[in-house]
């Protein structure tokens, strides 16, 4: 067959000459944007670096992974992570280097537990002697490690773990060992076929020094060689395996494991906080509990800093896409009228626009959590003060939440914003939709963890109503105890004409639910059960309210920094604005009942939305383009910089597809597939395909005998 | 390695007990209410029937799809497609055995397009003499068809489409020609590597009688052969292949094509309705267009009843695993008190049992609308009276965008309730997320396709304002006349003491906006784009107040149809209550706004909606086992029938997981993966894996040449 297709291009207007027409018509300053938003630890430059050197990798290539079968991006996983570390030593990567590499190649891959919970286990919960012994080995990654903590039966309640550690006071070790089925650990990245060593999470059991019976002290940290290192097989007493496909993390083998009364010594109980006398066997209880929460918290503000550029890789894809996709003319034009962009149509701004707006309202938020993060920490470091520590953890819950939402929701609202080929593998929305989906349940579910911010604020409305006086009116106290002290006036806020009062509206609403919450539980006493719902509505009401005020006090009451042109300072007013009243019009009934808000005044909401969201949609391509997402990352023929989304497609399709490259027999009275291979070969073919497993077991293929 | 993962059971309580305890604790009549809904050409009867043919055959095992390669999804499913065809014959399968066979493998495969698409073309479109001579090849599958409408350029606007089919008025045959790339055809099913004929839609050009000059008389439909029939090759002046991996439809090949000045003969050109006369070559005009909107609604009714399916799917899952699971005791409790089943927690409860109750709302709309069709289309047929088509045409887009977003949404609500397990295979919600995630954007997109329905109600209340007397209360006129009478009256609705008023709240919100967008369009000629927010929020409301008239109508106004016992009669009005006041809840500004509702009533509506919850929780297992998905059809250990869910999930990962059955190399030093498999295979194993089809080009495979 001669192929023709490449005589032939896409009809005009072509992508690129529509994105240069963007660019041109826009005064942000894309390069001092970028350096504003990305000036941390010198990330621009950082990204160039690692990307020159990856981009050039066989094994880095990504064009091909989604024909890959599951077993396979494993296989390649365990390839590239390893080719990371070698690139590492080779190129003297620092550890945010490394960082870059892994953000670049996009990919939850068999080693990101080694640098993450392995090695933090390690430094942070090792007593010194330990930490001497462990450490060396881990940071030359001698020993690949994994952290065990989730179990089949237990995950956000960790006090209900089942696998047990004894203490046996005779021979003075422990005994690891998983009573049931549920006690198995489930889900441990690195745990099913990679790593030789684990952080395993389990009740410490100490037997009571009169009666002898075993009383669990709660759940603790041991490190344990669960695999020969030679074999890579899984030593005596230990059933190890991957739980399978999962919805994302394709590369990574998150794993099972259970334990029939292994023995380990005294040594693997990580004991830096707490421990156990070898000699009388009792229980040395933890010193400070709080530095856990403080981590924590800081992994949790790196959550919210990858939420945004998470979300902005959405925005840029489905952005640049939706101004160079043309469809229908105007519908009021008259004559033959040219296609419109689909960006402008509003019913596809009012996806796409709030969701841009949104990345910039992370951003402001995830810098003013890591600078409460390092302040917060030199705070207990240097004189114990660790006041900070409740509040920060409080507002880092209902963040992660939040942000985790948002940007998980936005991901699929891009991607069906851009319809057909928003579906189509050249999006570049796939993997980036199923790995993210992960979010609103680790490091803390989303719904759950939103009663410890509830908790927080009931404790601070109750102390408010006692000391009527308000404080610094830029703390919680401040705000509440003003609110208190207001709450028979009718004041109203206008949100329209006045930056400062879409803040004050923000805080009344969680001022007025917390007091609501505060009455629920402690005047009334209501089942803390019954309240659930409210008080998830209330974390979510205080995490919206520092997303604006973090946003207003970046933007409007200092000067930005680092600085901004006026031209794109304005714009970044706009997006405030459009950020805020897009909100207050999702959450609008809080707003009417907290008598924040008119009823009336909800009338205007829509038009001035759309108003904003014309303002901001000149510039739309170079407020995607300052984030800087390079077209390796996005791996998207409809979000490429260029914007030659068709030819890119094209490509994908035609000359990148190995299912392209077999023919096949549609006969359906054969059952051939593939044209030629006969029917015999056919049929076994596909019956293992469909069988898996079973297929080899049928087959004669010992397959138990190998694990 | 000693597995003694058997001696071991999950922690008690064990699944199948909570389940059979949920069971009894319900007075729902399982099988009555399961007939109620499934009655409809004897759904329950034949899915048992080709249950019983299908879970036999290994062709048709689930367990293994999540593990194989794009490709071989591809092949397995080209292998099903033609082995239900077999079946098909073998088993004298009628066409709704054979539609309930594709519902129950629940997969988009290579032969979809035959019976749909194709057939319905040539059916529908073909003179007597097509008719004639294609339909016997079709219903033999001895040709076998696909569709190719929308191109790389062009989906929702048909008319836009680029590829031409010019009529040579000597040769008196058509010419087939793709004149750019974003002519080609994309997105077809069973085009990319299957089907040897496709409905090529093109323009039809006809040159002018007088100039010479071609003119398009719009998109038409041609027949036409596209592939060999001896080897499958695509025949010269065509280009054909599978666009690639997709979010879903794995084992679909859907396609793309350019003709190159293709000559295709008169009779190429589907004729029923229009043509082109071969002496002249003047267009011959259509007769009937509607009947084509008629058949539109058609499908969009079946859209909706497979919502309800879909949705209730998820609903069986996550209902029964979050009655299964357990996490955290009461707060409340005092002592030791045992973990709750998280479907106990409200903040578990308001994000499914309102989509239980939405499962039933799509259930009695979907019904409403066959009836609305084939009433309709008798009265056409019967008398040419086809007055009803523009509501029903208007109704039925609203109700596709609404009922393909409320399932869309609710399967991810549902699988993100599941916490950690519902992102697992284990969950069944992969393969379900990832296919129906098309729907919203398919068959009219789900933000384009509202303007139809505003632009409907439009006309109505422009009509409604010529003449004040009210007609009919129950049609869309009454209500809009009922509405303009009682502008200036401010009675608000009594939704929590009277169901009527519920609905009649809702048909007020209608009436408001549609009154407000009469107001902007046609007195105040506000630009159509400017107005599409509040046209899509129209539909929308229009849309829900379909769903909750027709509910109230089949529970509260008659007599239940087939009927129920008094205690699941009950039940059903609990859930009515529910899904109407969540509604309000997720819409409560417009209820306000429009009059319907005083701000000060929805300070009732989160403690009603949890009190309505807390009467349905006892019965949500009875409510999604009526709904008689079979554990074939879940393919998850999580919502599996008999509860025994942590079993379940050890056996998938343990014993079905093919990853497990290889050793791998942990040492980053080196580069081999598998255990012993050396450096240098592994190397090349691995590159091939990265490169892909560049990886074939890079060996010599002249797999172009093979194309």
């Amino acid at each position: 067959m001669s192929d023709f297709s490449q005589e032939l291009k896409p009809a005009d207007p072509q992508g690129p000459s529509i994105l240069a027409q963007e660019r041109a018509g826009s005064d942000v300053n894309i390069d001092q944007l970028a350096h504003h938003l990305l000036h941390r630890g010198d990330f621009l430059k950082r990204q160039k670096k690692i990307l020159s050197v990856l981009e050039k990798r066989p094994y880095f290539c990504k064009k091909n992974q989604l024909n890959l079968a599951r077993p396979d991006r494993y296989h390649l996983g365990l390839a590239r992570a390893k080719e990371l570390r070698r690139l590492s030593l080779q190129h003297g990567w620092d550890i945010d280097d490394y960082k870059m590499a892994d953000y670049l190649t996009d990919e939850m891959a068999p080693y990101a537990l080694q640098t993450v919970m392995f090695a933090t286990s390690i430094r942070e919960q090792c007593n010194d002697e330990q930490r001497a012994y462990w450490l060396p080995k881990v940071e030359n990654w001698e020993v690949i490690g994994c952290y065990g903590q989730t179990e089949l039966g237990h995950g956000s309640n960790v006090k209900g773990i089942e696998c047990e550690a004894r203490w046996n006071p005779k021979s003075k070790d422990f005994t690891i060992h998983s009573p049931t089925l549920t006690a198995s650990k489930w889900w441990n990245g690195a745990l099913g076929r990679t790593a030789n060593h684990a952080i395993v999470v389990a009740q410490l059991m100490l037997p009571d020094q009169k009666t002898g019976k075993y009383k669990s002290h709660g759940p603790h940290q041991f490190i344990v060689q669960i695999r020969d290192m030679k074999t890579n097989k899984p030593l005596e007493g230990i059933v190890i395996g991957d739980i399978g496909p999962k919805y994302g993390y394709t590369a990574m083998d998150n794993g099972y494991m259970l334990f029939k009364n292994l023995r380990v010594p005294h040594s693997a109980l990580l004991s830096r906080y707490s421990g156990v006398d070898s000699e009388s066997g009792m229980y040395i209880k933890p010193k400070n509990q709080a530095l856990v929460y403080g981590s924590l918290t800081y992994v949790r503000a790196q959550i919210i800093m990858h939420a945004r550029l998470v979300l902005a890789r959405a925005c840029t894809v489905s952005l640049r896409y939706t101004s160079i996709r043309r469809q229908f003319a105007d519908r009021d034009a008259k004559g033959s009228a040219p296609e419109q962009a689909v960006l402008n149509y509003p019913t596809v701004q009012i996806r796409l626009l709030p969701l841009l707006a949104t990345t910039y309202a992370l951003h402001y938020t995830g810098e003013a959590m890591f600078k409460l993060y390092w302040q917060t920490r030199a705070d207990i470091e240097k004189n114990g003060d660790d006041s900070g520590l409740a509040e920060m953890h409080a507002a880092s819950s209902g963040l992660k939440s939040l942000c985790t939402i948002l940007a998980a929701d936005g991901i699929e609202t891009c991607r069906r914003a851009m319809g057909g080929h928003g579906f189509g593998g050249g999006s570049g929305m796939i993997p980036l939709n199923n790995d993210y989906l992960s979010k609103p349940t680790v490091e803390g579910d989303n719904w759950m963890i939103t009663q410890q911010t509830a908790s927080y604020l009931i404790k601070r409305m109750q102390t408010a109503t006692k000391d009527q006086y308000p404080s610094n009116t830029e703390s919680i106290d401040g705000q509440f105890r003003l609110f208190l002290q207001n709450k028979q006036s009718s004041k109203t806020y206008d949100i329209y004409n006045n930056e400062s009062d879409i803040v004050t509206a923000f805080q009344h609403r969680v001022s007025f639910l917390s007091y609501q919450a505060y009455e629920a539980r402690i005047e009334k006493k209501q089942p803390w059960t019954s309240l659930m719902i409210s008080l998830h509505r209330l974390s979510r009401a205080f995490s919206e309210s520092l997303l604006v005020t973090n946003f207003h006090r970046a933007i409007f009451e200092s000067t930005p920094d680092p600085p901004l042109d006026k031209a794109t300072h304005n714009i970044m007013k706009t997006l405030f604005r459009l950020f805020a009243l897009s909100t207050i019009d999702f959450q609008s009934t809080e707003f009417i009942l907290s008598g924040a808000l008119a009823p009336s005044q909800l009338r205007d909401l829509t038009p001035t939305i759309q108003q904003l969201m014309a303002e901001i949609r000149p510039h739309a391509i170079r407020l995607v383009d300052a984030w800087s997402i390079p077209d390796y990352l996005l791996e998207s023929a409809l979000g490429r910089h260029d914007g030659d989304v068709y030819n890119a497609l094209w490509r994908k399709a035609h000359l990148e597809n190995p299912l392209n490259l077999q023919t096949f027999n549609p006969d359906w009275k054969t059952e051939e597939i593939i044209m030629g291979e006969g029917e015999e070969t056919a049929r076994q073919r596909i019956e293992a395909l469909a069988l898996g497993v079973e297929g080899h077991e049928q087959r004669g293929d010992l397959w138990r005998a190998k694990l």
